[in-house]
């Protein structure tokens, strides 16, 4: 067998690249995961997918599904055998379809978010998961991902109203419901099999999304909390007074926002020379309607007014800016922070009114422990989210311990998970970077279930680099 | 084996009845099923759940799972066969949590959504699935109910943070994920297995439930398209000016509203002296937001102006009107279409901007084929679905004829599933009721997958009334 003329001979000599056409930007992921790839198999047809799929099955080839490879968590690259085929959804990027009346979408599943969004914005629609990547929409869907607005339109699971999908067993059996139906309880939802499984239990080739009016108007402000307590009732005095505007909630820890402002020079200090607060909340309001019938603006600022004039006030300060400048600071702390040195990321939940407690704990964990670490976490108050990342500074005196950052992340993910029953991954999904918590953290039952499942869906174990079970 | 004081002893004498206890309202379904019940199983924890599930494993005794009987596809009453135990979820009913500043809810299965509601509403708080019936809460998430609300706050499915489910397996295997995060994908999403798939997966025990802010304000009125096309057209408008306010979109034709009228006498017709308009559309407004903020009625008599008085006006007649009179013509009639004959139900969906192209085949279609028969249809133009219930007059001149209603039946349906690429079930689930359709639509791969499923979580076959697969 000679993987690459075969698949070649199969599906078109320019949709397999060999490793001597340099394979790198296939192999090496946006933050872990660098191995090396048998090839890269390009499909530009679900058919093609079929035929990859019925070929790996028969000659015991390993794939590995890769949209646009900006996960977290490892799960679309290679491991380093060189023994694993990267299947690239990246020719598959047909929006074929949007019914705006219907409010809308059906892609194809290596389409980009950004592709998507500038296609959709003609008819004032958007698909609303809100992320500093730009993933493809089935990487997506494979990692359910949430975004710094989920508190106003959920995850891609609540935006999903159909799938196609090819299983990994000896016909590639496809499994379509692209009906686009809002309403349909008419069998199992099989579709929900492959949302947040990282691409283990079948390889996503197109999706129906539902998608949203754009607003009309947004108000964006950065809000100084009186004291972390403060900020799940900050959250539910926003939610009974601006509802439905309410459209984002986000913290910002003070070492993420020095971080931003050392990585984006052009960003100007909104609290003026020097003075960045312990923690900064970051409120969005948007709406359809215009700022003639409901000015979002006056609003949110007659709000901040009331929270800081208040008897016990839940603000300290707070600052009405432009949208741009005020999300631009939000958006450069991933870059920012990784340039400080080298990141130990945690992506973790706990329910929302718990993060306050969960991040005194954490801290208090990280500086007892590991005094010489800086804690740069940012996240979403929203819903419970926080990328608790910890930096380990270039001039730390003590150079990079794999097993002290093992240790680290044991202690982190055992404190969010069994003392506060959050999770270990928020919204990153799993993968080889965090397949080990998987297995310490989820019960004998549902890893049973789970391996059962994927046995279904695959049964020869073929498909990705993770197994769960 | 003497199932009755067998489970007596395993649970306790007054969790078990038996037939001489009279089981008829756990034996007869709300609109269809009619059987004998081998007996009838309340147990009041998990444990107990458990344990009748071991013993029915191992004697063989088929289980079907009830909450609150108020299922309309058959799928929670017994078959004829006087084989099957009822587990009635009915005294696991306890509202065990309700967390204000999360806005989360834990609930044991069978608590009633009246009862959840009430209990909420002291924290200002709901559960938005709003529904004829008083259904358990279990029972709506094995029937992934969506109710008129859909449009605004999602089906079961996109409120459902958490699960307990025992599965029918030798050990009554319990896969529990009752964390009530909003963003968690540590692993595969297990309870989404049980949404929708009528309790043949697993007993559901236990939910987490995201809950909502009460409105503070309604504004409802009643608007007469000036045609079936207008319908999309006035929900896109509506979807763009009214925006995140928009709580509702519902369809009446005027047989369904005159049914209720007959039904209800004290329902005074908003139109003034005989005159029904041909179609009818509710429209709701809802808001957090107070009248000094921004008076939604105002706001709505506003938009019904300016629809009338366009030059192409997509409204021929649209009233303000108080909220409690005009929902009360749409909760009549389901029972007021009860009342003028027998009942042939359909609960079909399709995209929505399908909906009066559907309406108006399947009207075509009746008329020509059975002139006497009246249909009587109503439901949710925001989502695409319709409640095409069709009566068989009393006083028809035509008796009863069975074989003409399966024939009805698959014409109404093949038109729905065929031709419009519709759902033969929105909103109600599979059932004996509609088993059979399941498999005339369901593809083999689709079915053949579904069975291999429901064999890991209930290898003996002995859970629920349809088999799937």
């Amino acid at each position: 067998m000679n993987a690459v003329s075969d698949l070649q001979r199969l599906i078109g000599a320019d949709a397999v690249l060999a490793p001597a056409d340099g394979l790198e930007r296939y192999e090496r992921g946006y933050r872990y995961g660098t191995g090396r790839a048998l090839a890269v198999a390009r499909p530009a047809t679900t058919a093609d997918v079929r035929a990859v799929v019925r070929y790996c099955y028969t000659h015991d080839v390993r794939i590995v599904p890769q949209g646009a490879n900006t996960g977290l968590v490892a799960a679309g690259t290679p491991d380093p055998s060189g023994d694993q085929l990267i299947l690239s959804l990246e020719r598959l990027r047909a929006i074929e379809a949007v019914n705006a009346g219907d409010r809308t979408a059906r892609v194809q599943a290596g389409t980009r978010l950004s592709a998507l969004n500038q296609h959709l914005a003609a008819n004032q629609l958007f698909f609303p998961i809100d992320l500093g990547a730009d993933p493809s929409i089935g990487g997506m869907i494979a990692s359910n991902t949430g975004g710094s607005r989920l508190l106003r339109y959920g995850d891609v699971q609540r935006n999903l109203l159909g799938l196609e999908v090819v299983l990994a067993d000896a016909d590639a059996t496809v499994l379509s419901d692209m009906k686009a139906l809002r309403k349909d309880n008419s069998g199992i939802d099989l579709k929900q099999l492959s949302v947040g499984s990282g691409g283990t239990f079948g390889i996503i080739t197109a999706a129906q999304l539902e998608v949203h009016r754009l607003p009309a108007q947004t108000a964006t402000a950065l809000l100084v909390p009186a004291c972390q307590a403060a900020i799940p009732q900050l959250l539910s005095r926003l939610e009974a007074e601006a509802g439905e505007f309410l459209a984002a909630f986000e913290g910002m820890s003070a070492n993420a926002v020095e971080a931003a402002f050392l990585h984006n020079p052009r960003i100007r200090n909104p609290f003026g020379q020097g003075a960045v607060p312990a923690y900064t909340v970051l409120v969005e309001l948007a709406s359809v309607l215009g700022p003639d019938r409901i000015d979002l603006s006056e609003f949110l600022g007659e709000r901040l007014g009331a929270y800081l004039e208040a008897e016990d006030p839940l603000i300290t300060d707070g600052l009405l800016g432009r949208s741009e400048d005020l999300w631009a600071i939000r958006h450069s702390i991933s870059d920012g922070v990784k340039s400080l040195g080298r990141i130990i990321a945690f992506d973790i939940s706990v329910q929302r009114t718990q993060l306050p407690a969960l991040r005194a704990e954490l801290l208090r964990l990280v500086s007892e422990t590991w005094p010489f670490l800086r804690v740069c976490d940012f996240g979403h108050c929203g819903d419970g989210g926080d990328h608790f990342n910890i930096v380990w500074p270039a001039d730390a005196g003590t150079a990079y311990d794999s097993g002290a950052v093992e240790a680290l992340r044991e202690r982190v993910y055992d404190t969010v998970v069994k003392q506060f029953h959050g999770s270990f991954s928020a919204e990153h999904g799993v993968g080889p970077y965090n397949a080990g918590f998987y297995e310490r953290y989820t019960s004998t039952e549902e890893r049973a279930f789970a391996g059962k499942l994927k046995r279904l869906c695959d049964p020869k174990g073929i498909l990705g680099n993770i197994q769960f079970g």
